[in-house]
């Protein structure tokens, strides 16, 4: 295995990858981003060699993964189509491909994972997170919009009907300890843990016969992933409802407020998504 | 939107109606009761008007609802019968209304929802509990029937096999942290809380475009709600085990002891279905 | 009903069969235990009596069935293919018939339930467990197989996509509490009070009509179990990985260092599972 990836740092030890996101402070799943994780999953399946286990974290203090780069919705997802075959241009398709790749993955997360940032996190076989600094939610909804790229299928399978209703159509923010009790993650755990419990557990899996592991994978995923059908559907249905006028005006109006840009807003997403003026006007 | 319903006073503020079930202490599913829930489910499909939210609780401090009314089976079920197509009459076809529903519900739960009140209660989006004041439970495995009107179905897919053949056989009572950990319901909240937490909410939802919040919904439902023969079956088999003899002589036992009557029997149902005597004598 | 096992000490009291495995100080599931437990079941099927209810525990302070005898793989698979039909010779098989018994059966669990034995509690109705003294786990991976006798299917429709791979694949041990949250069993008790809830519990649900707690457990499987056909496939792929040389290398080296006897390593079985050494010698 040999990679070098501008936006991913990566180092390999023990049979473990540990993949650090950095493509700046926000780790927007822009066109750099999504075009290193499509290389990044081509290479777990067509030439891992020693690699049994993906680390995946971010090497910004504040955002696991803000979210995709709403500004290059077309751009980033040319390059997830380049993950797939004819048809399946979208994000979703791309993480769906994630969910399936022949090593493990775990996503150990600090910060804001949202929106498709948090899509990420629910493509790996496991989430980790930090009990004081993990924040999860999917903000969609509140631009007028759903989780388009897998969202919807894990949530909505993983927390039963009301709690996936609840974090969907909310689109707010919850912080770890409530994720864990939703079963929205696999653990809170205490920031000073969290480093040395995912690189134990990455190095012990890593170390077992690889076959089992692979066969135990898939046998799960066939039970609990979602069919491309329904990927492929939520992804025309976010396409769809981003380019409806009111969801235009959403993202204008949280646009000039600071959308995209690290500070108040973007740290605070699922509490300002509730705040858009009742004139409809940006105030 | 228009409406005036004899048992349900209601409130329409910032998109949310409040509606609040004020039909006897006990707020059972009888005549009046279903008549107005069906009434009112009717109004939100046909003409919501700024209808985006729904919040039910209960105008009595002990019950949310506490279960149907069991002399009058008959009777509100041909009051559900209107709420459907020929041949869905049945409380369960009249849920499974409720619950594809094209506005958010939601359920605030405080005192005991059991029964038929607990199925009114999964029928709905999401659902928030006092936790010093709300029980949850299906009683009706100890009077030999089990939950018609589609506990079953929502149960076993929130809840897992183990935990939901233990709330539907054990026909007990759950405190709301219980059921919060269950995954029966979304949380329990401490009960100076609920109502700010339920309202802030609501309102939120209620502010959100509503297109894609109604998509949202859709989408979980469409991976998450039983099948109509599912419902239709469970409601047969009801209607088949109340029938039975041994079922008659627990529901007679239970009704000389003060079964639907404000009191003792109603408050520790659970415990009370449990103290049949074992030389089947009413003593 | 009447029956006679040598390994399992049966005490029927109020419609409830108190079967404590006693089958040595590990509770293998070899030959003694599976032969007596498809007599068990048999029973169950054909000729139950009063029992409505079978609470199963273990005779063993330490172990509430550690795990099949690996010795036996071929013998022990022999007895279970006399509970099912032609073509029906796994263990798996046996315990999918289990879960179907037209009973309510409760694993009461202190000590250690792993491989096999966490199966064989996951094919009961309910799982109550000992906070302090029970320990649950699926340790196949860290030997180059995977839980082939429902672990899998049961695992994934109770935990969720992520925490089913996690206790799959990091074969580790989980306590009462984790193994709570995780949805893999119904509750941790304190060990003073596991006994007496169990019993209660059990005795109550024996006092209820059978029929209607019968049609509702069989109800909550039809939505919940495995097909036939994943439960086959599971096994199968068992047989095949525990013949590849990887795994016999890894089982040899547990065995060599106490692997099915009274003592250290089977005490930690999820620890040393991951201690096997790089070089691969036996050291």
């Amino acid at each position: 295995m040999s990679i070098d990836l501008p936006s991913i740092r990566t180092r390999l030890e023990d049979g473990v990858l540990f993949a650090t996101l950095d493509a700046g402070s926000l780790n927007l799943l822009g066109v750099d981003l999504v075009r290193d994780l499509v290389s990044l999953v081509d290479m777990l399946y067509t030439d891992p060699g020693d690699i049994r286990v993906v680390v995946i974290d971010s090497a910004s203090p504040d955002y696991f993964c803000a979210h995709v780069d709403l500004t290059a919705v077309p751009q980033y997802t040319a390059e997830a189509a380049k993950a797939g075959g004819p048809g399946d241009a979208s994000l979703g398709m791309f993480l769906y491909k994630l969910a399936r790749v022949p090593v493990i993955t775990i996503a150990k997360v600090r910060g804001r994972a949202r929106g498709g940032g948090n899509e990420l996190a629910l493509a790996c076989d496991m989430i980790f997170a930090s009990r004081e600094k993990a924040v999860f939610g999917q903000f969609e909804s509140g631009t007028g919009a759903l989780p388009g790229a897998g969202g919807v299928q894990h949530l909505a399978r993983r927390l039963g009907r009301t709690r996936a209703i609840e974090a969907i159509v909310s689109a707010d923010d919850f912080d770890a300890d409530t994720a864990e009790r939703y079963g929205w993650i696999n653990r809170a755990l205490p920031d000073t843990e969290l480093d040395g419990f995912v690189e134990r557990l990455a190095k012990r899996i890593a170390g077992f016969p690889p076959e089992g592991v692979r066969v135990a994978k898939r046998a799960v995923n066939d039970l609990t992933l979602a069919s491309p059908a329904h990927i492929r559907s939520d992804a025309a249905t976010f396409q769809s409802l981003i380019a409806r006028p009111e969801s235009r005006e959403r993202l204008d109006h949280l646009g000039a407020r600071g959308l995209q840009t690290p500070g108040g807003l973007e740290r605070d997403l699922g509490k300002a998504v509730g705040d858009f003026p009742e004139d409809n006007e940006d105030s």
